[in-house]
């Protein structure tokens, strides 16, 4: 049976990937992606078949794949960090079922709240809630219910997209929202290029967060009522009785 | 000076770490964990001095590994999954303050969530939260909040921790007030020694998780309203709109 690999490589150079993903790919035929994507393994495989579409021709890289693996080849799709963040398993699973004769694998990568959460230290300790500030596809009111929600049940809060050329006010809504449950000093991060050249972290507060202008490439944090900087670092607490 | 790498070995297997995660254990002097995690790499690194502790002494565990890189060993200090979501990086850089002439470096792995998901098809791909079952460090009525607020969100819930021998009913209770908010048969699914020998995997309605006994070797996912079971695999769509 043909197998599709659905492979997260992780937030950028090829070592954060792991092993088994590592393996995957030099096992593999063909490898498919998103152009950047693709740039960033290329030279550690050069034996392969690469094939890259734009980010917006999802579906259309998705059935080139199963075509690629009905054919007879290994094919590897990749994708930053992990295939099932924001990714693409779901829509080739979704796809996958025209395709029964090809078995499809999804193999993990770091996603980018984990890796960014490395780089500031430690905010992701106890519980999160992870959301997505692009409206593309989802109803603004869906987002903003889930980060009301979030605040007042004292989530730490992972915040993806957070902005765009047609968003740039999105961040600003989103902490104005949390601040109606959070105080205003509430420690937040936020990490630019993750893993990547030009890698830079910033922590501040909850407060100057809502006046920040942050690009595509950023993942921000949000702390819980408990979070706090420690040595230029972010860190939460693993609880709410003392340790 | 002296260095001290927090490292997340991923959720079993080796083969499952990071590379970076990798040539960081290579080149270390010293491993210091919990038994169990120890076991999982030991073999891969014969010529290392490794240190166990049990899972209850986690300060003294910490403390262990700053004298060992105070001595002048690199030292790395392992954690499953990643040590950064219910792991040992909080801790440790809490206690850092302490070690200033240590350099602590966190390195991430793939967490429970990230590596389960994988194995039951593409739960996460859209806003989900993350929350611990135990009551050891957070009160009750916080970890109810969360889940009741989490499920009024529609998020995608993702259990930690969903069981022990004294908490062997609190999946039920969970379970009982998400279904405040959402249907009976809301696709859930749960993963069972994710990435290690006896991985299970089942996929049921959330009417007949409520019913489950599971094991703290578990993690669970609730879906979103919209999450589907397709060819055995549980699937979330990335939105709300139809791709
Ligand atoms: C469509 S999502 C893809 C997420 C990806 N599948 C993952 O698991 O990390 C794109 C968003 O992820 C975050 N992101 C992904 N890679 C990143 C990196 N290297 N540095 C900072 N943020 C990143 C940013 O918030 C970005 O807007
Ligand atoms: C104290 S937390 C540690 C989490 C770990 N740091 C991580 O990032 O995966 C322990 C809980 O994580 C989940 N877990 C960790 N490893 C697992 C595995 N291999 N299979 C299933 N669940 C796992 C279970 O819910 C377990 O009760």
């Amino acid at each position: 049976m043909s197998k599709l690999y659905v492979v997260g490589i992780g937030p950028g150079e090829y070592e954060q990937m792991t092993m088994e993903a590592y393996n995957v790919l030099k096992n593999c035929d063909v490898i498919i992606g998103y152009t950047v994507y693709v740039d960033l393994v290329r030279d550690h495989f050069p034996e392969k078949e690469f094939l890259t579409t734009p980010m917006t021709k999802e579906v259309e890289r998705c059935e080139l794949a199963f075509e690629k693996a009905l054919q007879g080849n290994t094919t590897a799709m990749i994708c930053s960090g992990d295939a099932g963040v924001y990714g693409m398993s779901g829509l080739i699973l979704e796809i996958g079922q025209k395709y029964q004769q090809v078995e499809v694998v999804v193999v993990s990568g770091v996603t980018a709240a984990i890796s960014g959460a490395s780089v500031l230290g430690a905010p992701l300790i106890h519980d999160f809630a992870v959301i997505s500030l692009s409206d593309l596809l989802t109803p603004m009111e869906k987002i903003e219910k889930r980060l009301e929600c979030a605040a007042m049940a004292d989530f730490v809060i992972c915040l993806y997209n957070p902005s765009s050329k047609k968003r740039h006010d999105y961040l600003k809504k989103a902490c104005d929202i949390i601040l109606r449950y959070a105080s205003k000093d509430t420690v937040c991060g936020y990490v630019k290029n993750i893993g990547r050249a030009g890698e830079e972290s910033t922590i501040l507060t909850l407060e100057e967060l809502k006046e920040c202008e942050v690009d595509m490439f950023t993942t921000i944090f949000i702390g819980n009522s408990q979070t706090k900087e420690m040595n230029g670092k972010m860190v939460t607490p693993r609880g709410y009785k003392n340790v």
